[in-house]
């Protein structure tokens, strides 16, 4: 296992050291139980967006702590669950008196903790909706997911609702926006190399040196299939033809492109299935009025790529637009 | 060789096209010879500027083509230097008639061509400057290069002189203050695996399962020596303290603090090295006043990472904070 990394144990620690030194003007870490906050935590009269799950996604969820997106972040050690005690004090620390909203991808760990952790908050008075991310069409069940998993998707709602608290919307407006987007977003990724978790030192998956996984998910849990390697275009059209047909996406619908690295696969590659992918939209009539290029939600050192779309309106697009100032995601600021 | 690439004589082209459909508001992109230009190129007035090299260190250079960075990019292939005619008719598209500056990383074929460039332009009447980037104190000479390479730097240099030009600064004084920035950052890099040139199909560079580069150029190039893989705070060490000593940074100095992948390491990783190099600064009385984390000069998929470090005052902290909107960067706007 090659990895700049010291004790294996410490990744998480020293990673959440590292983001306090780089970024005392966005965050906040607070350690044991450990959660990233906003630096201007509480902000009166705001609903806050709590969300959070294992490390090796970066920048997701922390770098994503900040004006405009997420109030709090709880990192769980590498492809594992927080834990509630870090959801309940992130919690605490974030209200403004206008409630929180939990952002849940949808992992049996992530979603039964969240659950105990909002059932805890409330009954110290506190005002939780929370909302639960299952935007993978790959498969329907998989090995810590009853149901679809939370992935891609993730990274536009924490923007878009982001916005909408910041605007001052109440809780049940930006949760009811939280799932009218879980309704028109969907996402769909692949592999080509495993990545290694580093308490563990060795891939997660073993592929081949000819072969690709399509429909992996974020943590390296099987897919739809296994095959050669194809070319980038045949590539794209695995992904994002079931992406298109499971809303199903249509001629005339406007949407937000998102094709992120899974962490190893550079962006000159990024950039060509992205001219894929809007060739192929065009060629429907489907068309693009915004999109995300890059490593955002990321699988540590994975290489491969993920598609999401989702269907945009004026308000949506006017959600995006405003501004935003994290470590992972800055504009207008 | 897996990667999402068609065939890979195309891959710049496929990637040029994937930026023209994603950033037409950013961008123009011209082909034969291939070459950005921000969208509103030329910018009457302003000294331009124009950057350029062989692909494969995305988003360098395309992606720092915008508002407050550069005018113009021009793409070779694959760690190609590109062509005097790029160079030429990308000098001439940006040019508002206050000149333009050539920024070029010190490589043999770039440091020609953009010589070569230079004066046709200037035959045509443009007044043009060039800087010479050479930041990279690992190696004197190296495979491609008389004298050191021209690495990390550039990036700060591309924002901070995109800055001044934005500001309205003479052609004379965005160029000394390019010569004053390479005379005050240095970098130095690592590899922990090579990575493969497409229209190659095979690495680069062999390096063994448990061992590591230290000084690695970003093409590749052989560093000062090959040894087992360390723990990150060992790495950090051996990549800083020869940053420090060649200036050499002393106490009482403010500097920018770059911590650079070379795309195959993720972020995770970026922090904890970056946790190393602030405790290792502090300890000597060097306070890091700003930074910048991420792949930004990258290696195509190499596994490493770079250091930076630049000397800053308070002209540079301006510039540095000024507005900016590429795709690679982006901040105020």
């Amino acid at each position: 296992m090659k990895k700049l990394i010291n004790n294996p144990e410490n990744v998480v620690l020293e990673e959440l050291k590292g983001i306090e030194l780089a970024h005392p003007d966005l965050v906040k870490v607070h350690y044991d139980p450990d959660f990233i906050v906003r630096a201007d935590a509480p902000v009166k009269g705001k609903v806050a967006l709590v969300s959070g799950g294992g490390s090796g996604h970066e920048p997701m969820h922390g770098g994503f702590v900040g004006m405009g997106m997420l109030d709090a972040a709880c990192p769980g050690a590498v492809f594992t669950s927080p834990t509630p005690d870090q959801m309940l004090e992130a919690t605490k620390a974030v209200d403004g008196g206008a409630g929180v909203l939990h952002i849940v991808k949808n992992y049996t760990g992530d979603v039964m903790n969240f659950e105990m952790a909002a059932d805890l908050a409330k009954a110290e008075g506190i005002d939780v909706e929370a909302v639960v991310v299952d935007d993978d069409v790959a498969v329907k069940d998989s090995t810590w997911t009853a149901g679809r998993r939370g992935v891609g998707l993730t990274v536009l709602m924490e923007k878009l609702v982001g916005a909408a608290a910041e605007e001052g919307r109440s809780l049940k407006e930006v949760a009811d926006l939280a799932r009218k987007i879980n309704g028109q977003g969907r996402s769909m990724g692949m592999a080509l190399t495993s990545c290694v978790v580093p308490h563990v030192g060795k891939p997660t998956f073993d592929l081949p040196e000819d072969e690709m996984e399509i429909g992996i998910g974020i943590h390296g849990e099987p897919g739809r299939t296994r095959m050669k390697v194809e070319p980038a275009d045949a590539v794209t059209e695995m992904l994002l033809n079931p992406v298109i047909e499971d809303l199903p996406f249509e001629s005339g619908d406007e949407v937000l492109l998102f094709v992120n690295s899974m962490g190893g696969t550079p962006l000159i590659e990024l950039y060509i299935v992205y001219r894929k992918a809007v060739e192929m939209l065009e060629a429907k009539g489907i068309k693009v009025v915004r999109n995300l290029i890059g490593p955002y939600i990321t699988s540590l050192e994975m290489a491969g790529a993920s598609i999401t779309m989702l269907k945009m309106d004026d308000d949506l697009i006017k959600l995006w637009d405003a501004p935003v100032k994290t470590a992972g995601m800055r504009w207008g600021v």
